[in-house]
């Protein structure tokens, strides 16, 4: 934990080292930011001293000296008449310096890697899955158990592009079931939701373009497009569905190329979209060529189907991508990307450059066996009911703190919270970090940074111990009932 | 096949539409192919006139004529007095469209899906993997079944973002007994081999940036970098490396990022790398702050280990890659990372963007368990000899089609030979794939397309049928004896 904050947290890894932080210091400190987040690369020219003085709230003369003693580091050089310019080769990639600088209680990419690397006995509320023991672990065994029996070929060999064939024609089976026809060649598995995303961007977008998303949303989404390098605008997130209104300013304001969301049981809020949204976000990306991801991952939670943008639209400016990770197994990785035939036949291309091939052939046979299982009907009806009765129970819980949901969910395991007044989450987060537990405060999913009283409680992960923490350290931060 | 041929291969596509090229319908063509390629991006000024006429081999006129067309089809647009300009929106990367054109029996993804997705009873001898078969049946189904009465968290949870310490371990102990010593924080699992490459790629590169190949290479390597967008730059492999004083050369004229290269049982020639090449790519790598990723994929195959640059280097400026696709099974699919521990971390926030997590716990448990078995090393002992014999078998039953090995290799299961004098590898694969049979022309592996003469064979997956195959496809060519 200590090498990880020293990495991702630079305030942090400097207030740790103890060297007195000087305004020349700072500027330095920037410089070398952009560089490692490839904000400013090789070759480029730095700011003008007078106009990075004015963002910096420094004297130029600060600037000066800050430039004079990079250019002695060697770091950057000095053309007489002409500027300053980055010197040297491009620095490998720091992601974490990419984009604004943020508190590390409310990086997207910490907040992942504190919950995936987590200590034994470190509480999680803020964590993106259920426990374990909520998991068909019958199903699963089973499906394991039958996979050693499985042929030699599916045990040694690459298997084919698209991935097991058995698994395609299951989910295109599925999206029959809700009016989508694909065959099964529009369908393609790939190693995780998260790098169908990745494939897709890489597909479809490159640097510099503009992708719109949810504010709030799925923090990943936006530690990805950092990978990406391209801009991220956004719309408020309402309990129906993106706001259309500023929806279409975005569109009007930026030419904007892709649209990422999840459509059913939003993550974090736990809304869900109406119809009208829906028809009028096609409507929309219609005018303005848009190309929207549907990332269904939730899907499965749903008492019965809401409305999807993948349905309205029959797969043709709408893809589909989802995994197994949340109701079945986040060990056994797979995903999948549903798309037009012509888009498919590229990924698969781009997928076989990246990583030859999607899943592991073996996961997969894992996944098809455990869906097929007898028990996964009743697993998954079993977990939609308790986690309704959850969702009340933590609500409860919750309420004599002075915590409510932001809205009621139509199923699923997160409630999205508005904290106590003159409460801050990060702050809040900070504090509970201290006592073992993993938060998730609002503006590690608000592209804005606009919703510090917010906050995302898994309520699968959340029992007495978490409420009896989170008391406590909304005390020491001085808010709550 | 049909729907592949008709995105992968232009050529082939236009011929079977019947629609006679023409010289303005070639200079469109190829302006189309450069911006699905992204050679061309919206808003990029098209070539001059006079300067595309002299490379296209055609007239001005015919330039301007495919220009207006281009023009009025709404794909440029013509701003007066200054040129033509791409119109619209970034179409979908076509991977296929980036770099040069080629045939598509040696291009190089091309060559990747045709052995993926064969159909049943098609030979692969021009594939890169083992029969199912030859692989430790035994030691998979008992890891398989272990695996099945895990811990319910090993089954269902996400696992940390290094993924699993043991395996890691087991790794570490491995390098240690090479004399490098790591960590098990400098290893870092992926979701396959092709994956560590492509996360390096993302982690050191940037458009635009340059890389060494080896010529000929792992033609994968060729079709991942087309996805990163960089310019390649190659050296010629000896039977003892790549030629020195030509790689001193590149290095003197190209500012270069990173060499990637096979040290041990190089992909396809065999040769291994001597400790004089060796010593001297390092000394060359130091003066020029070159990286180099070593891709150690098959080293289990050596009798005994040779110089490896990792070793020599201390993983300081070499980076190790390698997987357990060659040697125990390619449907398990799990690759490694060794690196300077500063790097690993930031590779750990680039895989948590953008895959959420490495390779599958699940299948990183079975590699654990499958290495483990005792069978193991006999089995690796096994396939050591049994390939001896097979390349000794191979080579005297292409001897009499007068195709003979270029190097003798150490170990593995490719030759890498030479046809009969005037014999063209791909017009051979051409002849050989109508007769249900995948060859790997040499030009597939070759960077600068200078190696129609040579092709290569896996030796395990070249057996009679094959032989017959070949000589009914070099008596339909007119080479062979």
């Amino acid at each position: 934990m200590d090498n990880r904050s020293h990495t991702l947290g630079r305030d942090v890894g400097n207030a740790d080292a103890g060297r007195p932080a000087t305004r020349t210091g700072d500027v330095m400190d920037e410089i070398r930011r952009r560089m490692s987040g490839r904000v400013l690369t090789p070759g480029e020219k730095l700011p003008s001293i007078r106009g990075f003085a004015k963002a910096m709230k420094v004297s130029p003369s600060t600037v000066v000296e800050a430039y004079d003693r990079l250019a002695a580091e060697g770091l950057i050089r000095s053309r007489p008449g002409s500027g300053f310019y980055v010197a040297g080769a491009v620095p490998p990639l720091a992601l974490a310096e990419v984009g604004p600088r943020l508190d590390r209680e409310i990086d997207p990419l910490w907040v992942s890697r504190q919950s995936l690397d987590a200590a034994p006995g470190v509480l999680r509320p803020g964590c993106g899955w259920l426990p374990a023991d909520w998991m068909p672990e019958g199903a699963i065994r089973r499906a394991i158990r039958n996979l050693a029996k499985a042929e030699d070929t599916l045990l040694a060999d690459y298997g084919s592009t698209r991935g097991s064939l058995a698994l395609r024609g299951l989910l295109a089976r599925q999206f029959a079931a809700e009016g989508i026809d694909a065959g099964t060649d529009q369908i393609l598995l790939t190693a995780s939701g998260t790098q169908a995303i990745d494939l897709l961007c890489r597909f479809l977008l490159q640097p510099g373009d503009t992708v719109l998303l949810d504010d709030p949303c799925y923090f990943n989404f936006q530690a990805l497009l950092r990978a990406h390098r391209v801009r991220v605008v956004s719309v408020p997130y309402t309990p129906t569905g993106p706001d259309t209104a500023r929806f279409a300013e975005a569109l009007e304001a930026h030419r904007t190329r892709l649209y990422i969301t999840n459509s059913a049981i939003h993550n974090p809020t736990g809304a869900s979209l109406s119809p009208q949204t829906a028809h009028r976000v096609l409507i929309m990306a219609a005018a303005h060529d848009l190309t929207i991801v549907e990332d269904d991952i939730f899907a499965d939670f749903e008492p019965e189907p809401s409305p999807r943008l993948a349905a309205l639209d029959g797969l043709s400016r709408v893809i589909r991508i989802g995994s197994f990770s949340k109701t079945l197994s986040a060990s056994i990785r797979c995903g999948y990307i549903a798309a037009r035939p012509d888009w498919i036949e590229g990924l698969v291309d781009l997928q076989v450059a990246t990583n030859f091939g999607g899943p592991s052939p073996v996961a997969a046979e894992i996944v098809l066996g455990a869906l097929g299982d007898g028990s996964y009907r009743k697993h998954l009806a079993g977990l939609r009911s308790r986690l309704a009765r959850r969702r009340r129970e933590v609500s409860a819980l919750l309420e004599p703190l002075g915590i409510r949901p932001w809205v009621e969910p139509r199923g699923g395991y997160y409630l999205w919270c508005r904290l106590p007044e003159r409460t801050d989450g990060a702050e809040l987060a900070r504090a509970a970090l201290r006592g073992g537990i993993v938060l998730a405060p609002g503006n590690v999913f608000s592209v804005t940074q606009s919703a510090p009283d917010l906050m995302r409680f898994n309520v699968a992960q959340t029992g007495e111990p978490v409420i009896d923490g989170l008391r406590r350290s909304l005390r020491a931060v001085g808010g709550g009932g």
